[in-house]
Order: C-alpha cells, then structure tokens, then sequence
C-alpha cells in the first residue's frame, strides 16, 4: 500500500483545528501544531501526525491539560525547573528552551529540568531553537519504559533520545538526534506495517532471548539499549539511557524508570507514582561563551567538510553528516507534500469526525 | 603468565618518582600520580601505570610541557576556556575541573573548555570531583583517531569517552564512564596478549570489512562506533563521538577529528594542525540549582535500588549499576595490591632505570 501526500496547507489546517478543539489557546495551537508537523517534514515519520490521535487520547483521558499553567518553579542564573502542569510537551519543551536561552544570553549557559509533562515530539525541535541564537542546544527526555537493560528482563527504561545541535558558519548545522537504544519504535513499527522481520539484536523475548519477531514488544519483550548485548557494548547505551533518565526526572521531580506514565491511553499511569508526568531536560550554550564566533562556525565549517569528504568503504556514497538526511526530506516534503500511511490517514478521519475537524481530501 | 601484584605505597613512590624526574613541580607530581593509580584502583589497567612509560615518552620528544602555565583564557559567569599548555591532562583537567566546580557553585552550572592539553587518564577522575560538593560532574576527552566513522574507511575519531558522575544519598555514587565505541582500545590490548580472537563488530579491516583479526589496527583498520554497525546503530555511536569531538575542541581551539595528536611518540603529530594539542571538555551541575538536595538524594537511591533489583535473565546475577564493577576493584586492589601485566612491569623497569627511579620488587 503507497502513502498517500498531503500539502502542508491542508495537514497543517487540521493539525490546527484539532488542537483548537481539545482546547488549547490559540498561540498553543499554533506552536504544538509547529512542533507536530516539524516531525513530518523531517522524515520522522512516527512523531509527527502519526502521533496526534494518541494526544488526543491522552486528552480524552484527562492526562492532558490544554490550559496548562507552566510555571518556573526554581533557578539559579544558569538553571531552572519548570512545572509543565500536564500540558502537551510540544508546548512545555519549547517553553522551557526559552529560559533556557535567555539564560545562556546572560551568563554563558542555560540548563532547565521539566517535571509534570508529556510526550515532546521530535527533540530536534527543541535543540534547534538554540541555532538561531548562535548557540548549541542540548535535548532530551525520558519516556515510558520499553527498554531492558543489560542483563535484565524488565523493561525499565524509555527510548530516552537525545538531540545536540551545533550551529555552524557555511555548512548547515551539525544535529544529532537518536534515541538511546539499538532501534527506535518507531522503525520496529515500520517492520510490523510491512510484516518484515528485525535484525537480531534489536529486541529481546520476555525472558530475555534473541529474537527477529518485531511483534515480541506486545508479548512482554523489550528494545535493547544502543549496543544490542553486552559483548557489543549495551552496558554503554544503558548508561546513556539512563543518564537521559536521570537528568529529566530525578533532577526535576518527574516520574522515572518504571514509573513514566505510558504514552498509550489505554494503560494507566503506575498508581504509586515518584513523581509529576514525565520530564525533559533542555541546554543552551552560547558558542561566544567559549571563543569568538567567527572562529568557531571557521571550524564547524571544516570538521564538517573534513568529515563529509572522508574516504569510504566500498559501495558507500559519503560518511553521513547528522542532520543532513532529516534536511533532504525537509525541502523534498515542503514541495512534493508529506506522506501519510493508510492506517495513520484512517485514525485522522476518524478523530477529525470525533472532534468535528475535516480531515483533508488528498 | 599472571599478573604479579604490586603494594599501593611502593608504586605510588615510584611514579612520584619519574613525575619529578621529569621535572613536575612537587603539586603536580602528587596530583597526576594520584590521578594515575586511580586507573589502576578502579580496574582500568590500561589508563593507569600502564601508560606512565607513554607519558615519559612523550615528554622525551618535548610534547608534554613538565611545568605548564595553565591559564584561563576566556570566561564568562558559567563557562571559561583553558589553555593547557601543552600540560599532563593528569594535571590540566583536574585545575579546569575546578573552575568548574567553582563556576557551579556561583550559578548553578560551570563548564569548562580545555586546549592545547594531553592525554588526561580516566575519565570519571575529573567528573567524580564533583561529587563531594554535591554536585553532578561530567567530562570528555577527545583522543588520537583510531576510529571509522559509519560508511568510512578512514580513522576519523579517537575512541572519545565520557563520564557522567552522579551523586545519591545512601547508595553510592552513579559513575558512568565509557568509550564511545563498541569496544575500548584497551579491550583489544588484552586480546592481543592474550593471543584471543576479537568478537566481529568491534574492528573493521582498513577497507571496512568484517574481520576478527585483534591487530587489525596496525594494520590500517579501525575501531567501530558503538553499535558496530549501521543496522546495529553505530551512526548513533558515530553521534556521540563527534559529540564529544566538538565540545572538547572546536569550542576550545584545539585539534579535532584527525588532526588529534597520536598519543604514541613514535607517530608525529599532522604537520597541518587546525588547533592546539588535545581538548577536553568539563561541566558541574549544583543538584540544589534544581531541587533540594535532600529529594535528589533520596529519588537516586530509590533510582539505583530499583535498577539493581530488576529481574534478571537466567543465570545473569543482577543489573549492574554504572561504577558499582569499578568500586568493588577499588576496594579489593586497596587491600590485595594493584595487578601489572609482566609486560608493563618490564616497561617501567626500563623507564625506572632510565630515569634513575627504582621500580619496586614484589
């Protein structure tokens, strides 16, 4: 089955409306909707409006406020802690990475901890608001546990992703944006769609074991940290898991661990939380903070260029710069329009006559 | 051949010893030791007196400044650049570490550049200062190039660890410290003497093939990213690499990515270089610039309890809690003696005798 393309003008009208309908003000709208659609021009895929249908679940089940009122609820000059109130993440994170920006305008740094949020969309979003201002942003947050570490069987552990972006002077910014475990999700869910087997080392069975079956996460298996098993290193995507962990709930009061909320609807949040909603954590660095722009970007320009013209392996067209694949879609999608799977074009419709939104006609 | 056990006082003297002879003043002399046999205690037998020959070397060919005039260059409320001058990163990292600390204690955060410094032994030294100041501490390094980036077949990165030290209440401290690649350089030394073949995944041949070949190296080819491959994720390892690449030295003006000065005297230095010796990069975060410390303490035990009680996979012991493996070494070499490779002990005779410093019989 093709995708079928949709203009932005039109996905982006029902983005809007659906966001208006669950009660979000009009300048939440518009950003959550940003934020949503940045996800599908980036070519990544899951996070954009695949994702909508379940907020609006989120929101129909009364785990998502579409009035939040975020509040900065600590600081100190280079930090602060902010109270997202059960809003969208895709309005809290953006929030959040503006205080972190002004901080870094004024002493150098800025470094925030979100508790009491939910999903955040892509964490490229956030990050990269830091490029304007000719700083580097820092993202990540945690999310609901599907990750076993090594050597064990429960899963305890989210996706937790992380996003650095480094502005650079001619050459695009660097943007590094991965989740810490071997596979993300949301390439497990491609698998299912086309009922395609995994690579070995991507998920393990419920009791731990090797397996290519992308369905063993419904049967109580789980993603591996970024690593596959302890002999390729798993321990350290385990360490990273949980540093993303760590950051964005122990240090902002968030729920952690087992205890993040699940993002789907139709499981209930653990009933002996140690926290608020799930959490994030956002940095801002001016590069002036360290040496003079021009020498910096000078630089990035040549690491770069350096990096992208290294000799490769056989059949290899070039050494990937982060970044650069999520850049080709954006500008190929912004023409040609976004592609939308038919199960995700049903569960809009289906939400948009829920909500009374017109799902386009493509 | 087993490993003849050293006491911790006589190796101590010994290395206090070749520091002064190489002309350290007395301060420094006690710091890189200690920073040094902290390798040794924790079980990272390749960081530890293992390189103090390489260190000696590299002194002899005049690329280790005996008495650095390690100066701030650069500062602002939360950041500050340091140059080494062409110090022991022993000894460079540790007085950037503290500005850190110091900048933390200030405004919440501090981070520190490093430029023109050499190789700084084990990672989690510098971050772990943090900790008895109640703080979170993170450092990296970056290190001469030994690895291929994702589709490369040239060496572009070093193996670019980082640390991550985070302090908790009655538990002890997280302190996640690793390469960024699927397998330390140290891992492969070990193969090597042991004459063991390497698991496929962590080297590539120097056209980027499959090999298990342990002195693949010297041959041309290349550590691989964490994750091994590009279905396994290594472009994510290749992430975090480059990561760590940029923050220790396109913010700070040293070498980058190729241009990172061999660690080995016999190789020189590339005759192009883009900045000044190796870089690293530090960073302290106060836990009360985000919330009481007391809540901190208690959700990072609550944290590293419940990991370490995960259920496990059949015949695995327990999760292990990052630098749980490292303090249990620590303990049991502070009271059995620190284990040396024959090959080591034969080194540092030869270094002892050169030096005029006696290494101690066992």
């Amino acid at each position: 089955m093709m995708d079928q393309l949709f203009a932005e003008k039109d996905v982006r009208q029902f983005a809007l409306a659906v966001f208006r309908k669950m009660g979000c003000s009009e300048e939440d709208t518009a950003l959550a909707t940003d934020v949503l659609l940045q996800a599908d021009f980036r070519g990544i895929d899951s996070h954009g409006l695949a994702r909508l249908s379940g907020y609006v679940r989120l929101w129909e089940a009364g785990r998502i406020n579409p009035k939040p009122d975020i509040k900065l609820v600590h600081e100190t000059p280079s930090t602060a802690v902010i109270d997202g109130d059960k809003g969208l993440g895709l309005v809290v994170a953006p929030f959040a990475m503006k205080i972190a920006i002004e901080k870094a305008k004024q002493c150098g740094t800025g470094w925030v901890a979100v508790k009491n949020s939910n999903h955040f969309g892509i964490a490229a979003y956030h990050s990269m608001m830091a490029l304007a201002h000719d700083m580097i942003g820092l993202s990540m947050t945690n999310a609901s546990p599907l990750v076993a570490p090594t050597f064990s069987s429960e899963r305890l552990l989210g996706t937790n992703p992380i996003c650095v972006a480094i502005p650079a002077g001619e050459e695009p910014p660097f943007v590094a944006d991965f989740a810490t475990t071997t596979a993300a999700n949301g390439k497990l869910e491609i698998l299912q769609r086309k009922n395609m087997e995994a690579p070995l080392g991507w998920i393990q069975t419920r009791e731990g074991g090797e397996t290519s079956n992308p369905f063993e996460l419904q049967q109580g298996g789980a993603l591996t940290p970024l690593g596959s098993d302890r002999e390729h290193g798993s321990h350290k995507g385990f360490c990273l898991g949980a540093w993303v962990d760590i950051f964005s709930a122990v240090l902002s009061g968030a729920n952690y661990g087992p205890w993040v909320p699940p993002f789907v609807s139709f499981l209930s949040p653990p009933d002996d939380p140690v926290g608020e909603g799930i959490g994030h954590f956002l940095g801002a660095m001016r590069v002036d903070a360290f040496r003079p722009k021009e020498d910096f970007f000078k630089h990035m320009d040549n690491w770069i260029q350096r990096f992208r013209s290294a000799k490769t392996i056989k059949d290899e067209k070039q050494v990937v710069i982060p970044g650069d694949p999520e850049r080709e879609q954006e500008s190929l999608r912004k023409e040609q329009g976004i592609p939308l799977n038919k199960k995700v074009v049903d569960e809009l419709i289906s939400v948009g006559e829920k909500l009374g939104a017109d799902f386009p006609k493509n």
